[in-house]
């Protein structure tokens, strides 16, 4: 069985783990008070080319998600996000958890645009009775979306715009960050990206670490105190140096980006066959979540041989289904998988 | 000034203040243990013909709203409702304070049906990612819905089957619920309304009452320790015996069927004169809402003279709008009114 | 049976019946924007001496306590008191629902010192892990207090002086702020408390209204958005009108105060009789709750016709009762009190 | 510099993390859904003799106890625990960030005693205003406490049965569960643990793993729906295999109890190095936890060698420390501070 399932089938690169032997009997403060948290810190400032920035270090994506939001939202104030957003369907209500109502706007490709926000602002505030509405006060969205689409940086500077002008952060969930900035169809930089949001996350996860998410907080306001909060909500790991050191090892020498380069060159190479072989693709995706749309009977038949996702049913004998490459993906699976595409 | 903004611009009908004033000087146990709740109670289950569900008084309509809802759910699980449900769109995000997800579903009449909270929850239980969102686990509707529309005993019964069969609670905002039971076109009596739920409210606020709705919990799973939630959450009245006995007043001769009764038929003058002059309504409502569509310019006179809702705008030369009468109305005022729309 | 067990058992001063029935048929807008709030509120900036003062009108105290601290508070930030301060007791953990904790310090007194605050926050700062503990933030007293003492303005100086050399925000309880202010031993106006705290509460309940509590918000950081989280909490009364016109009749020609006076004298009498057979008191209060230490065979004789509250057990023959007066007190259940304490 | 600050300074044995090397590269389903999972989790079922339980692997400990109570709690109940507690000192307010307030009883070494907890909850059911209080729902302990000690057999029986009999909830907080259970004093297997209690953890973090607790919920209340809270609150793991596979391997030939044992041992020989040399200690600890009281220059002078924690200062000249063993102490570094202590 080929796994195109999810990004997050394997452990982590082979350099992460040799990093962890190395220095596993290397006695360091707990907490992220470690020197490897300091340097992954420092390096990811230089990389972001945001010398001010705060650096956290988290286990996982819901976790950075719902922290940083509580973190920066009064009890009256929501999150508005995509109505696909990743906090608004598959974090079990985690926002909510913290008492935060999650505002969706409808989208179609993942994504929400200045537009958009814009007008749903403005009909808030001119709206009489907004006191007994939620207050929209932060913007989230995902790089690449939930359906693997990416904002351009002409989109991203506009988000960014309205919500500055409107008084609303703008944070980013970056948890396969790096598949975005590594496609072929983008032209953001990451200090492009910390640059146009207030905080972002660099995800870990799924791009040849074990585990982790790097919290990235630009602007001053959502820093007071953060540490409470992340201790607060379980995000704040006892042996921090398993964070840092995974980030220090993966962003040392771009070995984060070369991973993620890989999975959208296999993805690629999974979007080009169904091209080929005229299979529609329910979304424009250039990074490594593709969403072939398969006739019931073919896809019984791909089943046999390889794991995917269940989408959704776009037909009667139709499925849209998704195929997931990650850093960890062979060439030779893909090849497997592309051939029995072009075969169907 | 005319008013036909809202349906809680007066105080309460004169029977309650005289009953406030006679029993102003009697001594009576705090926090609903006086003996006027105790009849209000004894005097709804019966009204309800059910004589073992529990009634609380409180004093508002949100807090009615969630403090059941606080009660009926623990953190994961999440309230289904319209997407216009009162619960979703006005009370300041206050059900996901207490950690809950709204899940709205589409409605263009304000109503939600047994069939698409089936499919619900149908799809809910078959995603294989299904803990990873919020679990539907109670039903919330209003009736007369936010835009005045009713349900009917079939509509009511079949919901609440969908729901048992599902393992949901079915919940009634019954803000309103005087101005359902006795508009023309209802079918349902009180004790079906106590039957066909697990929990509802009969509010008082909107119908006689200085302020107050009595929330009656026929489910037994949702009785347990109800009084600690009420008091945690502001809902419970130092001075109960003022909510007691304005209950005992209004429904010791069916006074508030009265009054509701007359704030239909007030609104249904209204309805009449603007099907009589082709102003179309944006919602068939029978009850103490009306809605209609009118040219800006018309609104613009209207408005010199009578006071309503701004409700949307429907098109760029017309707005929908919200006349709303209530018990006390006169029929003065609403002549006035009807005059006028007939005029345009 | 003559009560003695609270100090709302009893209705509303017939003015405000008055005020009530007068105004019932005016037509005003809801939620708090009408004129008899307005101008409530003026006259309390007025008499506070506090023109930039926020004022709110809620029904009840908890509600009052339970929104100001969140609307005060960050989600790592906790409220300290005395360990017998009524959020920390007697509201069903209101603010921890609200998602902060409540930091108790040891009172004998009911009071807590300025010393104390600063020793409890210096040592929060000064521990290397106060990271991983609640950040005080807030300091919550009440005056009167719980057991009926009251602050000097010597103490209520030097506490609020602690707060904001440390960052903390002063809020004082005063649900029966007018016992406090009109107590012979007092030395604090109206003014004095608007200018010694950040936010306060008038309380009407026990002083002469059906309900009420008019929150005075003086700290400017804590003013913002603040309706929304009133609305969100249950806190914003439909027909808000009831709850101006409740402050503007009491403190309209200073009935507020003659209220609270008289009750004050009622216990005078009461605490004197105790004095006068030598029947200790477990707290030193001169405002309008007494706890007497009784045998318990006279207790037992007393309450065939008195009603009071259970305090503690103090010995295995003896246990501490409240008596409690308010503005409906009459002399004559006073003098009968009086004789029976002075008859055991 | 000698570290005996914690017992999580170093990452993990070097088996666990063989195992964590020859199984990168295995696809596994994410979540916890993993044979690893599965695996590990029979295995602790067996070693419990609890084959019905449900155990769940989480990455922290502050989050599985605020995971656990939220899932076990209505919003109204709260958790009994030690003053001293973990929950209630050093979770920056996790539970009550969950809505729940943590109610501290009195404790010098750090235990709670079965007659405690009775007149705690009798006491609560007997005062006439107990819905205006938090309802005692869980009692939550640790074992070994956070000061070292262990509950006996006896205790814990004791007090399991007060809890039973009262409908309250035992959960034991088990960060250094392997600890208490290999002490010379103890008598508590892990089979007793499991049949004493409703839910406890089993730490991986403190002895041995890289990170993680295994939950073990006995009482079947509790299982229901856990998983939707365990993703709520940030709590499931993406790639589960890294928890699964390091339990696995401290089980799988109780590893975990002889790296716990080790621990113990070194700290056997710095109390005794203590008692010998008249050093009192704070308090009675045979676990890997010592509280030595020391002079001030004393103190100033092993500082310069060895690292500890500040515990409190016991008087003007003496100052409480804790020294902390941990399965990664060396035997030669243990000799260094012995000799130390003995030489002061």
């Amino acid at each position: 069985m080929l796994q195109f399932q999810c990004d997050y089938s394997e452990g982590a690169h082979p350099r992460i783990l040799q990093a962890l032997c190395d220095t596993n009997f290397e006695q360091t403060p707990g907490y992220g008070e470690d020197i490897y948290c300091q340097r992954a810190s420092e390096l990811i400032c230089q990389k972001c080319n945001a010398p001010r920035a705060s650096v956290h270090f988290l286990v996982g994506g819901t976790q950075a998600n719902f922290i940083l939001l509580a973190a920066a939202l009064r009890p009256h104030q929501g999150a508005v996000c995509a109505q696909s957003g990743h906090i608004n369907v598959h974090e079990s209500g985690a926002v909510e958890a913290c008492g935060h109502k999650v505002l969706p706007l409808p989208s179609t490709d993942g994504k929400i645009y200045a537009q958009q926000v814009k007008d749903y602002v403005t009909a808030h505030w001119q709206d009489p009775t907004h006191e007994h509405m939620v207050q929209p006060k932060l913007v989230y969205i995902s790089n690449p979306t939930e359906v693997g689409t990416i904002y351009t940086k002409a989109e991203l500077t506009a988000l960014y715009s309205v919500c500055q002008e409107n008084g609303l952060y703008l944070y980013i969930d970056g948890a396969r960050l790096g598949f975005a900035l590594t496609c072929r169809e983008n032209d953001l930089t990451l200090s492009d990206i910390a640059s146009l949001c207030d905080a972002f996350t660099i995800g870990g996860t799924k791009a040849g670490a074990l585990f982790g998410e790097a919290l990235v907080i630009q602007n001053h306001a959502l820093k007071q105190d953060f540490r409470y909060i992340l201790k607060q909500k379980g995000g704040m790991l006892a042996k921090g140096r398993l964070l840092g050191l995974q980030f220090l090892t993966l962003l040392g020498d771009d070995l984060y980006f070369a991973l993620c380069r890989h999975g959208n060159e296999m993805a690629r190479k999974i979007r080009q066959s169904c091209e080929q072989n005229n299979i529609p693709l329910l979304f424009d995706s250039p990074t490594n979540q593709q969403f072939p749309i398969l006739a019931n009977q073919d896809l019984a038949r791909l089943s046999q041989q390889f794991a995917y996702s269940y989408w959704q049913a776009v037909d009667e004998s139709h499925t849209a289904v998704r195929f997931c490459t990650s850093w960890a993906t062979t060439p030779e699976n893909t090849q497997a998988l592309c051939s029995a595409l072009l075969a169907l």
